[in-house]
C-alpha cells in the first residue's frame, strides 16, 4: 500500500520501495533465474524488451524434453512420450493457441509457431500480395523494425511493386494491396491503432499484416475483434521464450483457404507421410508451416507464454504502465532539466512497455551504464531505450537506474567515455 | 579381434559380440543419454537416420547456454560470456565453419547454421533459379525427399518453370537452370556420384543444389573438390542435433556475391545494426541468413558436430560400412528366404548409412518390430528402413533386430496386426 509509505517526493527511493510492496506480481521475479557472476545482484536489466529474462520452468523443461521425450527417440513426434504431454507434431499449434487464447486475442486454430519473424512475414507478405495481383503498392513506416522494411523490400522488387511510407495519414488509396505496420513502435514505443487502420486498410480493398515483435506480452491484443487479417511476432522479448526462438503467426481463419504461402514444404502438406507426388497443403493454420519445427525451441517459448498467461495480461499490461509511468515521473524530475528528451508518447494509453530517451550523447550514455550495471539499449543516432518486463523489472530497478543515469548526467562523467561504436543488439 | 572369437556361422550372436569388440568407436556410446523408462535396455534404435541420439554433451551445453549466457542478457550476442565461447552473433557461421571443415569438405566462410532445410532449399533454389533467368527448367528426381520436390515445385508454379524428373541419365539439356538432387537417396540409400553429377551440370550450363540430409555425418563429403555450388541438409540425423534443430547450407565462395536470396532479413544486411534505409546484403555466407538465428538450436548443433569430428568422418564411414553390411549378410541368410528384397544397393561404397527391405506386410512388419522393442522406420508402401549411427549403433543391435524381425516373420505373427495406419515419422 504505497499511502502507508512516507517519502517527500516522487523521486525519493521509498515511492519504489513501497511500489514494489504494492505489486501483485512482485514474486514472478523469483521464477526466473538470476544473473549469473559476483555483480549479479547489483545488475539491472532494462532490455527485456530486446532478450527476455530465462524462465526457471524453460530450463526444466528443456532438461525433461532432451533426457525423456528426445531420449525416448524418433515415437515422440506421433505420441507424447510423457504423461499429459502433447506429441511433437502438435506443439506449433498447442503452443500456437495457447499463446492466441491468453495474448493475442485469437481463437483457436489461428496461430502457429514456426520459423523466425522474418520468415513468417515473407511467407505471409507474399501470400497476400498473391492475392491481390492487380495492386501495386505495398504500404510500410519508414520507422518500421528493419528485417519487416527489408522483407517488403525485397518482395516489392522481385514483383515489380512500390514500397510507400505513410506517416500519420491512414487513408489509403485503391491500389494499396498489402498495409504492414509495427503495433508498438520498437523506438517510440507509440502503440498504433491496429483496429482503426485495419478497417481503413479493409476499406481499400487491402490486406493488413501487424508485427507484434515490439508489443505481445505487454500490450492487450485482441487480433480476432479488430478483424486483423495476419500477424507475426517474435518469442524472444517480453515472452521470454530465449535467444532466436521460433516465431509466430496468425492468420484470420477465413482467410486461410485462400491464401498460399510461397515456400512450399513438407510440414504444409496434407497427408504428409503420404509423401506424395505433388504440393496439396493443409486447408488450415498448418498450411503456413513450411519444414521440420524446431520442438526444442517451442518447448522453451511454451514455457514463457505459460508464464505470462498465469499472471494474465490485465496485471502485465497494468505494471507495464505503472513502471512505464513512474520512469516518466523520474526523467520528468531529474533528466529532463540535464538536457534529456522524452522520445516516448506521454499518455500511457498509447505507450508501450519501453521508454525511449533522446539524448545526443546517447550513445557514450548507453556505454556508461553498462559499466555501471545497467543494461539499456541503444538506437541510433540518438536514443536510450528502457524496456520494462512486468514480470522481472521492479520499481527500485527503474529507480535505480535513472539515478544512476542521472549522476553520470551530472557530473559529466559520461563526456569521458569512447564513442567509438561496438555492436549493441 | 573377431578371429579369436568362434562362430559356426555368419548369423551367429557370437560374430556380433566379435564386431562390436574390435569397434574403435563402441565407447561413444556412452556419451549419449539413455532410452528413458523400463525397457530401456531392451530397446534397439534403428532410426538415428530419422532423429539421431542426443549427447550428454547436448544436454550440458544448452544447460549452460541458459543458466550463463542467457541469464547474463543480451550482452551475449555481442560477447561470449563465458571464456572460449563464441558471440552468439558469430554462432552461426563458427558452428557452420567447424562442420564445414569436418564433416563436408569445405573451407571456412561457406557454410552457414540458419533456418530448416526446408527454407534454406527455398532459398538456394530460387538464388539459383535468378542467376538463369533465361532457362525454363528445374531438374531433380522423382524419388527425392517429398520437401525438396514441395520447394521446387512451388518455385516452378510462381515463375512458370518446368520440373523433370531425371532418372539414371545424368546428361542435362541447356534449358536447364537448376540441378536438385539428394546425395544420399532416403529410400534406397543410394549414394549419387556427387562430382560426376556436379560435372554434367556445369557443362551444361546448370547450377547444381544438392541436398545432404541422409549423408552428412555418415558418408565422407568433399563439396569443395566436387565443385559444389549449393547445398542445404539437416542436423538432426546423423548430426545428434535434436528435434527440428537449426539445419545449414552451403554456398561456394566464387558465388556468394553474385548469388541472392530472396528472403531479405536483417541478419543478411550490411552494417546490421545501423538499421539503415534499405537492404544491402553482406559479401558473404551471412547473406544467405533471414531472422534472428536460434541460438539454442545452434549450441545444440555444435555438441552434436564435435561428437562427431571427434570420431572423424572415416571411423564414421568405416562403421557405418561395416553396420550395414552385417545387416546384408543377415539378410541375405535370414530373410531373403522368408520373402523379402533388398531395396538398397548391395554394393557397400553405393550405400549410405541404412538399409531398406521390401516386404509386402512392410507396415505391419514395423509395427510389430515396434511392439517388440525395436525401433525401425516405415516408408510407404512397402519399405522397413533400417538406420544404423557409427556412434550409438552396434553389431548386437544389428544382429538382434534382424533376429527379431525374422522370429515376426517366421511365425507369421505379424499377420494379426493391424494395417490401419498410424502416423510414423
Amino acid at each position: 500500500m504505497p499511502g502507508f509509505y512516507r517519502y517527500t517526493d516522487r523521486t525519493d527511493r521509498a515511492r519504489a520501495d513501497a511500489l514494489d510492496e504494492a505489486d501483485p506480481l512482485r514474486e514472478f521475479r523469483l521464477r526466473f533465474l538470476p544473473f549469473p557472476g559476483p555483480d549479479a545482484d547489483a545488475l539491472i536489466y532494462l532490455d527485456g524488451n530486446s532478450l527476455g529474462r530465462p524462465p526457471i520452468s524453460a530450463l526444466d523443461a528443456v532438461t525433461e524434453l532432451i533426457a525423456a521425450d528426445w531420449a525416448a527417440g524418433v515415437g515422440s513426434w506421433g505420441a507424447g512420450s510423457r504423461s499429459g504431454r502433447p506429441a511433437w507434431i502438435e506443439l506449433p499449434t498447442v503452443v500456437g493457441d495457447l499463446l492466441g487464447a491468453t495474448l493475442l486475442g485469437a481463437d483457436a486454430g489461428q496461430v502457429l509457431i514456426s520459423d523466425s519473424t522474418t520468415v513468417n512475414l515473407y511467407k505471409l507478405a507474399a501470400a497476400a500480395l498473391d492475392a491481390r495481383p492487380d495492386r501495386r503498392v505495398i504500404v510500410t513506416e519508414a520507422a518500421n523494425f528493419p528485417t519487416d522494411r527489408y522483407v517488403l523490400e525485397g518482395l516489392a522488387a522481385a514483383r515489380g511493386l512500390r514500397v510507400e511510407y505513410v506517416g500519420s495519414d491512414i487513408s489509403f488509396r485503391p491500389d494499396v494491396a498489402l498495409v504492414c505496420l509495427s503495433h508498438v513502435d520498437y523506438r517510440s514505443s507509440a502503440i498504433a491503432d491496429m483496429a482503426g487502420i485495419t478497417q481503413a486498410a479493409h476499406d481499400a480493398g487491402a490486406l493488413v499484416l501487424w508485427d507484434l515483435c515490439h508489443s505481445v506480452g505487454s500490450v492487450p491484443i485482441e487480433l480476432d475483434a479488430a478483424g486483423v487479417d495476419l500477424a507475426v511476432g517474435c518469442t524472444y522479448k517480453y515472452l521470454d521464450g530465449g535467444p532466436g526462438a521460433p516465431a509466430f503467426l496468425y492468420v484470420a481463419r477465413e482467410l486461410q483457404a485462400s491464401l498460399r504461402q510461397p515456400i512450399w514444404g513438407w510440414f504444409g502438406q496434407l497427408d504428409q507421410f503420404a509423401m506424395g507426388p505433388h504440393y496439396h497443403p493443409v486447408p488450415a493454420i498448418d498450411r503456413f508451416a513450411t519444414g521440420t519445427p524446431n520442438i526444442v525451441g517451442i518447448t522453451l517459448v511454451e514455457a514463457g507464454v505459460t508464464l505470462l498467461a498465469e499472471a494474465g495480461v490485465d496485471r502485465l499490461r497494468a505494471k507495464g504502465v505503472a513502471l512505464t509511468s513512474y520512469l516518466v515521473d523520474l526523467y520528468d524530475d531529474w533528466l529532463a532539466p540535464l538536457g534529456f528528451e522524452l522520445a516516448s508518447p506521454r499518455d500511457p494509453a498509447s505507450r508501450g512497455s519501453h521508454v525511449s530517451l533522446r539524448h545526443s550523447s546517447a550513445y557514450q550514455m548507453c556505454r556508461g551504464l553498462i559499466e555501471r550495471n545497467v543494461v539499456p539499449d541503444y538506437r541510433e543516432p540518438d536514443l536510450i531505450r528502457l524496456g520494462v518486463s512486468a514480470l522481472t523489472t521492479s520499481f527500485v530497478d527503474v529507480h535505480e537506474a535513472m539515478r544512476r543515469l542521472r549522476a553520470l548526467t551530472a557530473t559529466g562523467e559520461y563526456l569521458d567515455i569512447e564513442t567509438v561504436r561496438t555492436r549493441v543488439v
